[in-house]
């Protein structure tokens, strides 16, 4: 065992605070990452403050983590010591189910495990980025290509992948009028990687206020949501609606921007139910859908496809020290627009 | 102009009653068909009694009409005088845009003419299928093979098409599991279609009151929804569930019973706003669409396919003084599995 600095949370909604954990000896199979950068995520503020259910505290938040190799276990074969390396969403799955066999882990018939806020295969609590270093088996680990920075790379491990995989699976691309609702972590990349995949790009925000940085990140347009003009202006007008936002939305109003056959993902997600009139779907055969993250083969597909287009996320870099404020400020959506914590000042 | 019996709504919610309407002359394109048979659908019933929105009245329902060419124009190419036809829920459309060039006229970017309850191009009200003639432009006409007796056909124009394309286009076939809510109208279809395209067909019905007629009609499976332990059970178990039903759905209910990358496709659709959490559909990139009948050459398609596999729709042949107790019978879901007016009595 390696005793590691970390910020956790004690206990539900109370601030994260200076703390040390320990880390499982490096087995056959893993590998022992210095982590540099953790991206902090939505998800982390909702698990932290047990908006989504009942959380194991104390908690180490983090699955948006950037670093190097700095040991490795007899069996590994993949990672060397010095490589730069990133961890996602989940660190372990039964690697035997239809889903783990195919590559999509996160539907794990037995549930992935998650990076943190989860219990491992020997039922021990799992600790995420904000700290040191983590052990992690080597399937469940990405390379970071070289051409990204390792602090604009780790934000891309959720951020990118839970954009890049609805974007790809529902075909974003040339000719296609894809619109990003939300204009935030998640957003931003929507943006860009939909740029990147060819498509004419829309984002949909509350305001105009972050209208430049859309128009320079690759949209070709940008609406403000609280006009109700907006609406009726670009009604039919989308093969793809990708929402990023976990505020309450008019589905409805949203369904009819689509043309027939289109679709309006989720993946940003209220805490509570959402209305909509079946008619909204039926009329134009169209779909409401959700996306999780992806798997471990296309989120190196993504990492290589952002490294190939020359970009990672817009950060703000921060000490480990500013988290508690950092927090406040992703709920108050004054981010531009992701924080990454520098984990030398964990 | 041609005068024609014909049984109307004079009013909302007013009982249908004889009457008699103008048909317009046969024009150079147009075929003049002797209805022989017309089906009942559930829309009949919610646009008599403006369950949809305002409606046009005096209204003759009918979108399920099975009948003979009686007169052709002079440009008819496809259809001569003696074929055995049918006309479904639309008459007319645009012919011009995007989904009219692509065999999807139910899409029209300007909008179809709906066969009853809509105006025509000329301003005329459109009138359906509870008559005892009709005078329909060939292009919006489809040819009833042989095999299939008139009166089982006249549903397949409505019930047999919404139900094929969504199951065509969400991909049942062999190897896939799909669960079809409600035996009614539409469901009956869904079931003997589902299977005969391959698929293990389950049915999900309030009760197990039909269940000896799904199993006849080609489910592998009969489960009743009133039995919370049903939802236990199930649980992830479909890639595809198409919901016939028009009361309002636990839409989470029914999500939670697809596996991954499941649908579920509603063709059926209750009046007021459902209900979902979003998270329902992220965490299996689930899948909430809606589907509408069907392009010409996608009906066309569905009746040969139903000619070939030998069913047509399971009906109750009525007389047309019977039509408004039908309607009480069906709003009682009390029909084994679709009412059919015999023309020649109106």
């Amino acid at each position: 065992m390696t005793t590691v600095a970390a910020y956790a949370a004690p206990a539900a909604k109370a601030p994260l605070e200076r703390t040390a954990i320990e880390r499982r000896p490096v087995g056959e199979f893993d590998v022992l990452i210095d982590i540099k950068y953790a991206g902090i995520c939505h998800s982390d503020i909702h698990q932290a403050r047990e908006g989504w259910g009942e959380a194991i505290f104390p908690m180490v938040p983090g699955h948006e983590i950037a670093g190097v190799v700095a040991e490795v276990g007899p069996g590994v074969t993949r990672y060397a010591v010095g490589d730069r390396v990133g961890v996602g969403c989940f660190v372990d799955s039964c690697r035997e189910c239809e889903y783990c066999r195919k590559g999509e882990e996160q539907y794990c018939a037995k549930g992935a495990v998650n990076t943190y806020n989860d219990l491992d295969g020997n039922g021990e609590p799992t600790y995420g980025g904000y700290s040191r270093a983590v052990v992690v088996d080597e399937n469940y680990v990405l390379r970071i290509p070289d051409a990204l920075p390792l602090d604009a790379a780790a934000p891309l491990l959720c951020a990118g992948i839970t954009t890049y995989s609805p974007l790809k699976r529902w075909q974003a691309g040339p000719g296609k009028s894809v619109a990003v609702v939300g204009m935030g972590g998640l957003g931003h990349m929507g943006v860009k990687i939909a740029h990147a995949l060819g498509a004419e790009v829309t984002v949909l925000s509350q305001s105009l206020r972050k209208e430049e940085d859309g128009l320079r990140l690759g949209a070709g347009h940008y609406y403000a949501t609280a006009d109700p003009a907006t609406f009726e202006k670009l009604a039919g007008s989308f093969d793809l609606i990708l929402s990023t936002v976990s505020a309450p939305l008019n589905l409805d109003a949203y369904l009819s921007l689509l043309k027939p056959d289109g679709a309006l993902v989720n993946v940003g997600a209220p805490e509570e139910p959402v209305s909509i009139n079946l008619f909204s779907v039926i009329g134009g055969r169209k779909t409401l859908a959700g996306s999780m993250i992806g798997g471990i083969a296309e989120t190196q597909e993504m990492l290589d496809f952002c490294a190939e287009h020359g970009f990672g996320a817009e950060i703000e870099l921060i000490r480990a020290d500013e988290i508690n404020t950092a927090y406040e400020r992703v709920l108050a959506s004054d981010v531009r627009y992701r924080f990454v914590i520098d984990a030398s000042s964990i």
